[in-house]
């Protein structure tokens, strides 16, 4: 299963792709999608939307998982980072994937185990765990990172779902992944 | 010349479809695109973003304008609409639409007159511009008022491209908008 995590920006949108064969992953590609710092916002929605699109044909995801952000102290940098988020995720649903979202704290738990870790030491993690030649840029790095996080989450949904099947494990599944 | 004319917003996204022929106004259709008020956001926005899409399919509209949204005093909110407006525009750059967009108060003065006038107003004028026989909703009317105005911009333009034609008049167009 090949898994597009997406780490949302209006200047740079981080995108990395693994595969997960068990609970065995493997690096597959990861990268930005930037659209530079000048301009009106539509057309960079648009890079958005066809960096994504180009990453989708490219790479034929099963499942995407796009970081959840945060308000920012300014609030128009929050309006501008919301639609470059909704333009990313838009650009997945409109190809028909299915979106799971998670914290940057979700992230880092399921990367290095605290979700208190460094952007440093999710680099490193990123790297170690899919034997990478060498540290992946930070955007490209949180993207990856998103992406193991879903595996991950693949993995306690199928667990969970094994011991005890039907309805309320939906509930259950939710309280394990916080 | 048929404009598309959209009001963002998650729960109710209002958009307003009318003709131009030279400076008359010609009303051709208006509703809301509604992503309900529960659920996880990529589904919603995949609502927003087929919802326009249908749009578009019905009305071919040649070009698009979008209201500038405010920032919210809940920050939460802020990030919430701002993806959704993000979903609105990559739906319409998506479809290979140029997309123009203008503040509540551009579109106010562009329907009103004056930028301080109240939603019924607005409601009211775009109802007696565009020949309607009774009130259209809020979001509807608004969406129609950002068609309007950029009817008005248009005629703007090319009157002043007309008379100064050339490079500088770039310049001129944006400060006679404002």
């Amino acid at each position: 299963m090949i898994i597009l995590g997406i780490d949302p920006g209006l200047r740079t949108t981080g995108f990395g792709v693994i595969e997960k064969h068990g609970s065995k992953l493997r690096y597959i590609a990861s990268g930005t999608i930037k659209t530079g710092l000048e301009g009106a916002l539509p057309p960079r929605l648009k890079v958005i939307l066809n960096g994504v699109g180009e990453i989708i044909a490219a790479y034929q995801p099963a499942c995407a998982a796009i970081e959840k952000v945060f308000v920012n102290v300014n609030p128009q940098s929050t309006l501008l980072l919301g639609q470059a988020r909704g333009a990313a995720i838009t650009a997945l649903v409109g190809a028909d994937l299915d979106v799971a979202e998670y914290t940057a704290v979700q992230v880092k738990q399921a990367v290095v185990g605290t979700g208190k870790a460094a952007k440093a030491q999710v680099q490193d993690m990123v790297s170690r765990l899919l034997k990478l030649p060498g540290l992946p840029g930070t955007d490209a790095a949180d993207a990856l990172g998103v992406a193991i996080c879903h595996a991950h989450s693949l993995d306690t949904l199928s667990m969970i779902g094994a011991l005890t099947p039907g309805a309320p494990t939906l509930r259950m599944k939710r309280s394990r992944l916080v």
